[in-house]
């Protein structure tokens, strides 16, 4: 039997309706869709991707992949995650595997994908719409225009960094930024507009560009901030 | 009569299928659709957008907004093509402005936002899948991955700018790179992966990764590449 194919179908951000037209087909096609799941505890699948996908209503059989966020033993988890596609692509079925956002920005994918060009799977890539892009659309203010740079970081190793980067002046976005405090205390010194969010595109969805707003919270995974330039 | 609402609808990098399920029903239900058109050219219009608009087959009545890409006098054709849509507007008409990639990310439509913020239009913005994401799964590699930045540049004013942004161990995307000359000199010097690519999602797509190919290309206005990390 020929092996199946690959393709990587991204959701978008999380609001269902920001998925674009041939990533639906994709999935309604497909013989076999695998989500990223954090974890299942008892019985329940914790998986933002999972949630994206249930309310598109597609009728292909759908399957976690549990892929844990914490960086320890990732390329294991990895690994794990390709073996169980790569055994549904050997009984010839087309597989495909969704992420939230795009599938090769910041992506769980990226890894699964790389795994199947060396294992000469047949692989194609449908794009979505970053966390950040939607978060320009929610704030009505553009992310960046002219000839003005933009700068992305993503799980930030301390503020020195995002000082460094604002030394420049170019907006920066910020992802995974709950790896740091105290957001309200760094953004009190800077002389910057910003747009905070979290769960973006979702009924949760929480955003604000007041600092004083900002102490309150308790920053979730599922959280970016842009500082415009 | 009350004024009308003011949508943008990001239309996405070319292909007709990456728009969203969301902008496809807002141009849909919208009373009207204005496209940015470069010029107008004995009965022809020159627009990107509408290129991509007419493959969706809406139904809704659409017209020119004529937009030229010269820097030239860039502010007054922004208010002339505010002030047509404000007149639609208020007649109560419901106006989509279409964009092509995104509807914030380096658009025109953000001018015309600022521009409808300030005279109390009451507006909302539809996300899309800009060029460099749609690149991204062109080329088949992650854009960005772990705690990789990526920078964005656009109109650079010339290679040391470039090369300062390379120092940085980040993937940089440079957007309307045909303002520069002999790339492929560039290329040649820096130890980088690249993938370069014009008119994404169109037939008439070309890219390459290999800098010989380049030497014989003339670079046109819709072309973008990406410098990996």
């Amino acid at each position: 039997m020929s092996l199946g194919k690959l393709i990587g179908v991204a959701l978008g951000p999380g609001d269902p309706e920001l998925i674009t037209l041939k990533g639906l087909k994709a999935l309604q096609n497909a013989d076999l869709i695998f989500y990223p799941a954090s974890s299942i505890k008892e019985w329940k699948v914790i998986s933002f991707s999972y949630d994206i996908l249930k309310q598109l209503n597609v009728e292909t059989e759908s399957l976690p992949l549990v892929i844990p966020m914490t960086g320890k033993n990732r390329e294991m988890h990895y690994q794990k995650a390709f073996d169980e596609i790569h055994e549904e692509l050997k009984k010839g079925k087309n597989v495909a595997v969704v992420s939230e956002g795009d599938a090769l920005f910041y992506s769980t994918f990226g890894y699964i994908l790389k795994m199947a060009q060396e294992a000469n799977v047949d692989c194609k890539v449908i794009p979505g719409i970053p966390a950040f892009i939607a978060t320009g659309a929610e704030g009505e203010k553009p992310v960046t225009e002219g000839n003005q740079a933009l700068k992305v970081i993503a799980r930030p190793n301390g503020f020195e960094e995002i000082e460094e980067a604002l030394k420049e002046n170019q907006t920066l976005v910020v992802m995974k930024m709950s790896v740091l405090d105290n957001w309200s205390d760094f953004l009190e010194k800077q002389n910057r507009s910003f747009f905070y969010i979290e769960r973006v595109g979702t009924p949760q969805q929480y955003s604000t560009s007041d600092v004083q707003d900002l102490k309150l919270r308790t920053i979730p995974y599922f959280s970016l901030i842009i500082i415009y330039a």
